[in-house]
């Protein structure tokens, strides 16, 4: 089958490349069949023949890293990293730029635990089931965060700033030093990393000078072989308060309660409050209840919501520690709902001794929340519009209001959430929808830019896309004529004057593709 | 009297160049006499000729610095960025290179609070003064982070990874979006602030792709011209635990009670266990005990610790919130120190309602501490010693016992403090000084020197240090022969061509000075 090379190279210069890389990894780990360029694609994707990669090399050691890289330069070949390429609703495994060669980062499992700090330093292969499983078998005392999607990359989430369900469900807050292997094939410590040996790598931050972490998140300025990331200690007890809510205009006084508990840190989860959708899509499908274009009637929501026995909204907090400390929590946590009208409330309790809770708020890996993509029948997906509001209800309601207008316009059904920060709120909207439905399909882009649209004029700005939109939303970040992006990409030609790493990344283009930009 | 000028400039050359920035700002804001080259030195400096700059100009804009820098890669004239210059222990206004020109921020004085937010938008020339009696002057319920020597800039010291003694102590850690002008005059806005308006600048940290802010700490990449930092919300209640302790053995056992309680967030302030000199420097001075060279004996300090009723080391642990949960708090870590031999314990309460409390602890800015200089008589400083250990009490206290034999072999009173960071501990070594004594001050240097060299060999790097010892401490950060240090520098010429910022600061050196690296 036709495939789309890297950009700039001929067949014979490609297949040059694919065997120099073949003799730094071994052939079997160059991947280049039709079978392994669609493996590579973004299953979720509008188009996924916008994103198709030409092959797939996968190292497994640092060392192999820095072969690869330097051999990219040589031949002048776009590469992809990918941690396990599992960012569903962003990508997957695919590349911005079509026909650049996915580095599959999925065979480096590497793995340290230092129990008495509560630290890891994982590779980006580690995902959060070998997390979980090391830390079981080895009876280590830790939590784990992980999110809804939890067969992913302990790395690659955190470096796309993924979130999860406890205290240290910020997963790129926990991020303490990486190594990394620069566009140039140099490998790079950062934090107190950059001193040879030094025991505080996983425990401070900063280092000495400029600190590098949130420079490589989110960016391609270099490829993440290790990072290092904080962990919670298994809690003395794990209190809970489930609450559902009947109105969608409750939305505001939720969200005026919730935000001084998360800004003065007596709620240390960031709780998020979720339509309807987001739990009915993991437990029934649309055609259960309805086999209508449009977005559903409200009687098909209320009956939905009766058989399940649904809010139209339902949130969940959680409180880690000793017990004086939670239960005085959740007290004041109560307190702040008092006199409001909640549809229910329940309250749960862990305590150590107790049999393991398997929940994601105690850490446990669950992949159940991917069932929504089943939503609609046939092939599903979906893609995440995800702007950043301010944390008062004014602001959230509007912004629901909004959106949900335009889900009805383009007959859509709503599936949003917002997801309480300490000053902020990611408003997490699911797009989802059947692939194999082409009229459906036709909808969606648009249906994107729309939101985009009315969330920039509200001077939004998302804190994550799919490559789709990454040239769309890097264009709203508008101040001096984009002055940050300008920054990003004179930093980027500096670092990588061939352009071989993940160009186009977060909108990112050095110069040599400066054409690609959509 | 003769001075330098910057390196590579004439004298004319120079002239003229200070007429470009009289254009810019105003004859009158830009100051080159003898006195001005005085004002902006080093008045801690082991010697001030070291870093002592051929003038100063300060713009009292953005638009200003621009022209500023602007005209310095035209005149290749290097600027040293000060906000209020009392960075003291680590260089003061004085610039790493002689004969720079020193950046005067101190009259950029705009000052926005989001008070429902709680947040801060600060130029640099804002004061922890100017702050507070902003915040008093308008009944704002909000209370300041400030460090022991609070005449300094709120910017500033959240630039230079200052500390202070709240949950919102670690000041970096607080800043949220900056505006900064580019060496080239280009100015940037970071994370939300990249959205022209968006009103998630102060909220929300980490914006689209890269996230930049932790670049502009420490470095020389580009000028901060307002930075944006969280703030605390006045609390219903702040309880305290004060405690002594007797020996100074008793080092490793406070440090493993306390280090649970930070790693779990129980403790959410970051405690400083300081050595009896830390108190008593700024009570009573050397020669009211002792007249004799070499460090204190023991009797001596015994009789000082008496007079004042001091331990050996100290503590004092702050809880800010609701009541429940601040009483349930202290309880548990009263529980943690119990059968411990505390020497004494103090417990303090405030409640919303009560009088202030016009401590640093609840965020009242102080300079006592300050006093400290006087220690020895004569023209005081002092110079800091701050290595990062692991949280661990083993690890503290060889780290103590090593210290202290060097303060002994030198003839020097030790004073140091462990701040119990969440995974780590900064360990601040006060070097007290009497400038006026030429055989104290030859030994400052070797000492300190010592010191560096004894931490390298644990491989224990500096968090922060003098402008003396910056290319020092950069050196021991030597992963792949300082592949950190060769990043940074790479970034720097980038950015910064002409080599025009900072040059020398934490190590950096554009291309223009490399010859000055010492």
């Amino acid at each position: 089958m036709a495939f789309d090379l890297p950009p700039g190279l001929t067949a014979r210069e490609f297949e040059r490349a694919l065997a120099a890389f073949a003799g730094a990894v071994g052939e079997q780990w160059v991947l280049a069949t039709d079978e392994d360029r669609a493996t590579y694609s973004d299953h979720f994707a509008i188009d996924e023949a916008a994103h198709r990669p030409s092959a797939a090399v996968a190292p497994l050691t640092v060392e192999e890293v820095q072969a690869v890289v330097r051999l990219a330069n040589e031949h002048k070949v776009p590469l992809w990293p990918i941690s396990r390429g599992k960012n569903f609703g962003y990508g997957g495994a695919a590349p911005r730029l079509k026909g650049s060669v996915v580095l599959d980062l999925s065979r480096m499992k590497k793995l340290e635990i230092d129990v008495e700090n509560g630290t890891a330093l994982v590779e980006p292969g580690v995902g959060f089931y070998d997390l979980y499983d090391y830390i079981k078998k080895n009876d280590i005392p830790l939590w784990l965060s992980v999110p809804g999607n939890s067969w992913g990359s302990v790395c690659g989430n955190a470096l796309d700033r993924g979130v999860g369900y406890t205290t240290y469900g910020d997963h790129t807050a926990q991020i303490c030093g990486l190594e990394v292997v620069m566009p140039d094939g140099d490998l790079v410590r950062t934090g107190m990393g950059a001193m040879t040996n030094a025991p505080t790598w996983q425990l401070y931050r900063y280092g000495f000078g400029p600190s590098w972490d949130q420079m490589f998140v989110q960016s391609n300025f270099g490829v993440v072989t290790k990072l290092g990331l904080w962990m919670m200690r298994e809690p003395e007890t794990m209190l809970g308060i489930d609450m559902e809510f009947d109105k969608a205009d409750d939305l505001e006084w939720i969200v005026d309660t919730l935000a001084p508990l998360r800004r003065e840190g007596i709620l240390r989860q960031a709780p998020s409050i979720g339509s309807w959708l987001r739990g009915a899509a993991v437990l029934t499908t649309r055609a259960e209840w309805y086999d209508k274009p449009g977005a559903l009637p409200d009687s098909v929501i209320d009956a939905i919501r009766k058989k399940f026995s649904m809010g139209w909204w339902s949130l969940s907090m959680r409180f880690y520690g000793p017990e004086e400390i939670t239960a005085a929590t959740a007290k004041v946590v109560r307190k702040a709902f008092n006199g409001r009208p909640v549809l229910s409330i329940k309250e749960t309790a862990w305590r150590q001794g107790d049999p393991p809770e398997l929940s994601a708020w105690a850490g446990v890996p669950i992949t159940f929340p991917l069932q929504n993509a089943n939503w609609h029948g046939g092939r599903g997906g979906h893609v995440g519009f995800s702007p950043v509001l301010p944390a008062n209800g004014r602001a959230a309601l509007a912004q629901f209001h909004r959106t949900y207008a335009r889900y009805k316009e383009f007959g859509m059904d709503y599936h949003g959430s917002f997801a309480m920060g300490e000053r902020h709120i990611t408003n997490v909207n699911q797009v989802l929808f059947n692939k194999d439905d082409p009229e459906m399909m036709a909808r969606v882009d648009k249906f994107f830019r729309a939101l985009v649209d009315d969330a920039t004029k509200q001077r939004y700005g998302e804190y994550r896309t799919h490559l789709d939109y990454m040239d769309l939303v890097a264009s709203t970040y508008d101040f001096n004529d984009r002055a940050l992006l300008r920054l990003n990409e004179k930093v980027k030609n500096a670092l990588d004057p061939n352009g071989i790493l993940a160009p186009g990344k977060s909108g990112i283009w050095p110069a040599r593709y400066a054409g690609e930009r959509s």
